[in-house]
């Protein structure tokens, strides 16, 4: 683990019992105010994906978007939002995934992207997996070509990673 | 108008009767999938600020992400989200403002910011600008100081300037 891990690490607060008992919060907002840490943050993610060509970010709502968009500006692609229900205002395609008790969707407008280019997808946090999983059906859905996928933050013990079909997938800091 | 202002415009599509019937949406996702709109988007509203020391940029969930986030990796700022209810792990103060039936409130950290730190808050649309307003009064009652407010876009016919107490609000294109 290198040093420049372990200072991002330092300012990850952790919140006890949010949004339930027994649940360790990892609040990313403490990193994201230190500007220090928030450049660290985007350039470490974009630097994994340097000898990949990106045609796209797709960040998934809504911490997806912190991620994603300096990104996109960085390494000059253009930006996709993957939606909740009803906030995309042209046609879509939707994927469902699992919840806890129930399922819930995503959505991402089906004029999104030029058919076949490059997409790495983006979120804070890999958990379960089940949302992530979703996104990359949907990229592949609206007939562009998955490219990776990166995140913050990954909670090993859950093993989202094993339910993601994608050709490299990332994360700066493990739990 | 400037050459660069049209041709961002002509990247916003209107979709008309969304959310609902009678509502023209303007609709950001067709210029964010533009790399070189995006670009343009995030230096125009950075150039507008170049000589105003911002400590932080205070984004408004869920769009004001997309444009606060590269904002502030760019100007080498802090980034804090200003969040639905709930959202937030930590303490809040919280503030609330009108919608047209009911109210709605939004909330940031109790410390978010250092104290009398230069905050700019930025969201993508200024419409009849209650969410604006209460974010400024949020942003104050952190204890910051509110340098300005940037938005993509302003539906200047709802005049929800009039509603602001900030030293310099700016938007990109007027509608």
């Amino acid at each position: 683990m290198t040093q420049t891990i372990i200072d991002v690490k330092s300012k990850i607060r952790a919140v006890k019992d949010f949004p339930k008992a027994g649940i360790i919060f990892r609040d990313i907002t403490t990193a994201l105010k230190d500007y220090e840490t928030l450049q660290v943050m985007i350039d470490y993610l974009c630097e994994q994906f340097k000898d990949t060509k990106i045609d796209y970010i797709a960040g998934i709502e809504s911490r997806g978007f912190i991620f994603g968009m300096p990104m996109a500006y960085k390494l000059k692609a253009g930006f996709v939002p993957i939606r909740k229900p009803n906030k995309l205002p042209a046609e879509t395609y939707s994927q469902e995934y699992q919840l806890e008790y129930g399922t819930d969707k995503i959505e991402v407008h089906k004029d999104a992207f030029v058919q076949g280019a490059n997409v790495l997808i983006v979120d804070d946090l890999l958990a379960t997996g089940g949302t992530a999983e979703a996104a990359c059906k949907l990229v592949k859905k609206a007939g562009a070509n998955l490219v990776g996928i990166a995140f913050l933050i990954e909670l090993e013990a859950l093993k989202g990673r094993q339910k993601l079909d994608a050709p490299k997938i990332v994360s700066m800091l493990k739990y």
